[in-house]
């Protein structure tokens, strides 16, 4: 057991889990949540685990405002064995923190917010889905709820823990999904809030998503917002392309969100003693790559959908279909050993696993 | 009356209004509110006007987590002859739809909107304060209430209007302030949501915010984010300098907030036949105007401060004093013209008022 005592209040009545269903993403969501709030004359304090319910908010809290949040995203995974497994939990919980520090939202302790979703998980145990691919999505969120209308980091904040059954993020699940560059709107630029987890940055990147699905796309491309030709990311996810045996990614720069999936990617890579670069590269070395029958493979990699091969992508004119719209052998074998370690299927040799007792 | 019927359920008993009290800027809120709903296959329905009371949103609703909102600031004003009157509230409304446009939240009928803040203010009309430089401020805003965890619009919404009885915006009141010229952080660009009033513009200003508040300056003034030297405009401000004779204010060029204020100082000057141009103006043009004489005054000018002398403009090495630390004459003109119209004490020869029935 943890060193933090949180109360428990259980719900008089459990829901009834959706399994069999179609779960989808971000749908369904568990019988209990983790609530802890912020006074900024007692700091970080009251941490509980209560029935999943309304918040109650002063409609004049600064969240609904100024935006004043942030959120992670992670998963637990239940192996073959009936364990229970996060995968890189301190990474989401740094970052968390990382954000916290952008958007002047007072630290976690991190220990405390682990032990938080350690114990909310295994309370909620049994909504662990079991099939193929499906998971439990863990979004820890901090939100302002000082009611103020002014323009100034708030007094007093939430930190909310949610829980999801999950499936497959994208409806083509590991199957290729086609992406369309954006040429006209911008998602970050480097002295903005593109490198941390905050709603803002989801916000403005809506009008692009609709105008991409309408084309049937199912995510964007990002260029970078100063030059407008360097790669970026795609909607939720860090993006990787294998050009004559070499597999790039964009290094961080301040505008890009570092994934702990792309990390992890790297990391793999590294290990495998496969040809990794993090470096800037431009839409047009790509389409230059495509043309010459160069660029093998492209893919994103998340939290949500690990892995996701891009079989298409579209930049204005130019229209590329990469490996003949299949599946590439690394975008597999970078999805397989992601999963097999989740799952507890494959040997974790980098410690990424941390278990939850239940 | 208007056409629209809103229900009115009133408060059991009122709050003590905070007459006498040092109001500052929306800490006080008023017994009632405005709430309407939407949902996709409705479209907006049920507008009503209810207590002011907390929110109740399942902590999954998409707007803590991907910030799909917008918000307006405007004011009532009360005239010594006890009317109520509006300024260029159609702005603020035509403002809000091209707000909703570019976050991808449905439009919202501008007669409708209009019916809805007259009525509440109707209703509240006893909370407006009658001080010198007093007014009871609007605050319209529409948040994503879905509970869903994936980044796309929502298909859920409230449109809510709240007020506060508020006195001068910033401590300074008309007095001059000191502010910091943001040379790390950015707070839009072209492509990004600057030019619409969205939470997540003011949530990534925060920090500079928080830094130029420790070394005693009660704004920055922000500049481009591609080439960092041209003047975009103040934290909740739009911007002014008047060197030679000429008032300058940066052009509207996709990253700049179009101000209700901005552009009835512009049209002000106009009708003065005094010289006003938009056009882009760097930093560095105004340090020079500066060290040779030519630079006389600099304002900042918005709904909340109306028009706020700059008295001290800091930019790494270089600091200006401008005008000797004094508000400059046009300054002044602004804010007597400006104030004069909104409290009926001057002829209103645009129409900018728009009066309530009481
Ligand atoms: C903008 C963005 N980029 C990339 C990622 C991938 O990050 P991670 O691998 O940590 O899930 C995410 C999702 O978290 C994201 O929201
Ligand atoms: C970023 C920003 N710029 C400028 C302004 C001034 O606009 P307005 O004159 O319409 O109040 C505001 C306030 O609304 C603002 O938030």
């Amino acid at each position: 057991m943890s060193q933090y005592n949180f109360t428990f209040s259980e719900v008089m009545t459990k829901k009834t889990k959706p399994y069999g269903k179609d779960l989808a993403f971000g749908r369904y969501f568990t019988d209990h949540m983790f609530v802890m709030e912020y006074h900024h004359q007692k700091g970080w304090y009251d941490g509980k685990i209560i029935p999943h319910q309304p918040l109650t908010l002063d409609p004049a809290s600064m969240i609904f405002h100024y935006g004043q949040t942030v959120f992670e995203g992670l998963k637990a995974y239940a192996t073959k064995d009936g364990e229970i497994q996060l995968f890189r939990p301190e990474e989401n919980i740094a970052r968390l923190n990382r954000s916290n520090e952008r958007m002047c939202i007072p630290q976690i302790d991190p220990d405390l917010a682990l032990a938080a979703i350690k114990e909310l998980v295994r309370i909620e145990k049994d909504w662990i889905p079991k099939q193929e691919g499906t998971s439990l999505y863990i979004r820890p969120f901090i939100i302002a709820t000082e009611p103020y209308l002014g323009v100034a980091p708030a007094k007093q904040y939430k930190f909310i823990i949610i829980l999801s059954p999950v499936g497959a993020y994208y409806k083509e699940g590991i199957n290729p999904v086609k992406i369309a560059v954006e040429t006209e709107y911008i998602r970050a630029i480097k002295g903005g809030t593109g490198e941390v987890k905050t709603a803002g940055n989801y916000a403005g990147s809506l009008i692009a998503q609709q105008k991409s699905a309408a084309k049937g796309y199912t995510q964007v491309l990002w260029l970078d917002a100063l030059e407008r030709k360097y790669i970026e990311e795609v909607g939720s996810m860090n993006v990787f392309f294998k050009i004559d045996g070499e597999v790039i990614t964009p290094e961080l720069n301040g505008s890009i969100l570092p994934g702990v999936t792309r990390k992890s990617v790297i990391q793999l890579l590294k290990h495998w003693n496969e040809p990794v670069t993090e470096r800037k590269i431009s839409i047009d070395e790509v389409i230059t790559a495509h043309k010459e029958g160069r660029l093998e493979e492209a893919f994103g990699a998340g939290t949500a959908a690990v892995i996701s091969p891009i079989g298409e992508l579209v930049c204005e004119d130019n229209k590329l279909v990469i490996n003949n719209g299949k599946t590439g052998e690394t975008a597999r074998k970078l999805y397989d050993t992601l999963t097999g370690i989740q799952y507890g299927e494959l040997p974790d040799p980098f410690n990424w696993i941390n278990k939850i007792d239940v």
